[in-house]
């Protein structure tokens, strides 16, 4: 654990298929006004609607609604959410769904009572929220950004065509999450998939970095071996209680502050597939899988010894009689098998990236240094050549 | 992830080498009087207790000064200490030292305004604090009880022979902790190691219970091999900042109440431990070390299968050709080189148990439902006796 580094995460979860009842518990302890955030209605059909404003309306709360978040919420939308919970002065935001749903109220949350623009001041220039924050709640029903526990917000502004995440400090975190694994089980199996490789791209982002030998490292490997056994149960059986609660569980630490401490971290994937995000609206998850063969092929080069580990470690591969480069490839071999048994998307094309709007692409990816290796925009396109 | 559960921690943590230097942005936080808890004078040889009194003389606080505290505090110094806080209306408990001093701290914390006997009402029945509870900090100085991010507190009731540990709320984890791993090398060796241990065995009371397959098993796992690998090479050069930094990161997660997420738990190496504290004030994580293998080699036939995992994915213990009950005597003797490895009493005799004070140990033994088996009184007995 060398660098100095603070950790606080003061999120309260609430964990099991009894996790909804807790709601009674924390409704009291705020204001009058809630504004239910959600997206396109699945939780109207599913029954957890219902649930919800029931408990909102025993505690005596003035419901606000805002649906409609769509999966990549916009900028547009947050200003129209921003706006309604200024007017209606609201004291809590209470978020139904998945990270994009969370993401979204996060976002509403500092900017009701922001002074100046909200995404030229968090999101373009990493400001932090210095005025009123509305308190955040969050019911998850679906699994992969680690939203639930966590300050992290991405919103895309198509008229630029960026999409940019801000990680705000712990005082946007949510207050509370309640975390109902079956809550997850009517998610289609593309978007269940695609919340799947999401939660191994966190940690691979968070993993590959360093040659150091430190706990955070050892912490990934553990929800790394998690994760890939129980998404072979989940895939093929997705009502799998014990395997969809395993998953749900690790997704929560996959990106909660935990497995970053102490390290310089990657998240080139990221900042390519959100580049993708940005010009296709593809399903987020999907973007991450369809560019990270391509990636860490071309970066293990700068990292060896660590790709080897991630052989040896994660996937179990015995070493005897090979070189580190040859571990390392065998290592990337069983992640992109581990993929296609999962159904990931292993071909950009399939998302809408075409030898057309590639340069687009790679003008709209952020690039910084990152894990092992700082890559240039000529990088950036050979990648997303190969991951057509 | 089986079973319903809530996880909340909100302590906040410094970690690194200027970890200490945040104690000036948390100190304004709170009221103007400080009580100051260490325990036998070593932090003023070694500078901490100047570094502290500086800190805490800059930022205008009144200083109560609490040192003295015993490696096993006792329920007379918990009186003294919830008076003296009382007295002087203190608002901040700062604990400077390693568990026992910051166990004693949260003892005193909610112990000062309790209505009643402090000792029968949170220890022996084992109830929440109701009334005001002073808030504790907490700067560490010896790594092992992961006191410094849970609820834990241990006291010591030699009057009636027991030594009995009290997991209170959130409500009373520290509000910060400043981990400075440095602060650690001056800790002798025998104390070192036995922190090292007690920390391995937060996690196995934790790890060997249920044939689930949970994420918890497997931060487990992590946690296990981080320290296995840092302990290594922190016994032969203590001064490793590297490796003590590593291990002090783990032994905060080992025991701050994320491993114990849907996990049932064991908990009895402890139970015999501390009863074997009692009776002879012999060193915590030591007592453990003295009776873990008598008792893991007795328990692992009703566990036989997570004790062969423990075999292969702790210990890398190839499972070809052999038996699951195999598997569980080579990872228990894995556990056991380990150990001889680093330095830890392998011989409850060292520590003063007697063929003469067996049976008052055994009654002082805390028996209950844990993970694989309850004990009968006579097999705490013959575990006492395999473990002189």
């Amino acid at each position: 654990m060398e660098g100095n580094f603070s950790y606080h995460n003061p999120t309260k979860l609430y964990f099991g298929d009894d996790a909804l009842k807790y709601l009674s518990e924390e409704l009291p302890k705020y204001g009058p006004t809630v504004m239910l955030c959600y997206g396109g209605g699945s939780i109207k059909r599913n029954g957890i609607y219902d649930q919800v404003t029931q408990a909102l309306k025993q505690a005596g709360k003035t419901l606000v609604e805002d649906g409609g978040v769509m999966p990549n919420p916009t900028v547009e939308k947050l200003y129209e959410g921003a706006r309604m919970a200024r007017e209606h002065n609201v004291d809590l935001i209470l978020a139904v769904g998945g990270g994009s749903t969370i993401d979204y109220a996060k976002g509403v949350s500092v900017s009701a009572w922001c002074d100046g623009d909200p995404w030229q001041k968090y999101y373009v220039e990493q400001q932090e929220a210095t005025g009123r924050v509305i308190p955040v709640g969050a019911v998850l029903t679906m699994v992969g950004t680690g939203s639930e526990m966590n300050g992290g917000s991405v919103i895309t502004n198509r008229a630029v065509g960026m999409k940019i995440g801000k990680v705000f400090g712990p005082y946007a975190y949510p207050k509370f999450t309640l975390l109902n694994p079956r809550f997850t089980f009517t998610v289609p199996q593309y978007q269940m998939v695609a919340g799947f490789f999401d939660i191994m791209s966190h940690i691979m982002e968070q993993y590959f970095s360093g040659t150091d030998d430190n706990t955070s490292d050892y912490l990934a490997e553990g929800l790394m071996r998690s994760l890939i056994h129980s998404s072979r149960i989940a895939v093929r059986n997705p009502q799998d209680y014990e395997a969809r609660s395993n998953i749900m569980w690790t997704a929560t630490w996959a990106l909660n502050t935990l497995l970053k401490c102490a390290k310089r971290q990657d998240w080139m994937v990221h900042m390519i597939g959100q580049a993708i995000g940005a010009h296709t609206d593809a399903t987020h998850g999907m973007t991450l899988a369809a560019v990270s063969i391509p990636y860490y092929r071309f970066v293990s080069q700068f990292g060896v010894q660590k790709f080897a580990r991630f052989a040896r470690n994660v996937w179990g591969i015995r070493p005897e009689g090979k070189s580190e480069p040859q571990l390392a490839e065998e290592g990337i071999e069983a992640l992109e098998a581990w993929m296609r048994e999962i159904g990931v998307v292993m071909h950009a094309a399939e998302l809408g990236v075409t030898a057309e709007n590639i340069e687009a692409i790679a003008d709209s990816t952020l690039i910084f240094d990152a894990g092992y290796h700082r890559l240039t925009r000529d990088e950036v396109v050979k990648i997303l050549k190969e991951s057509l």
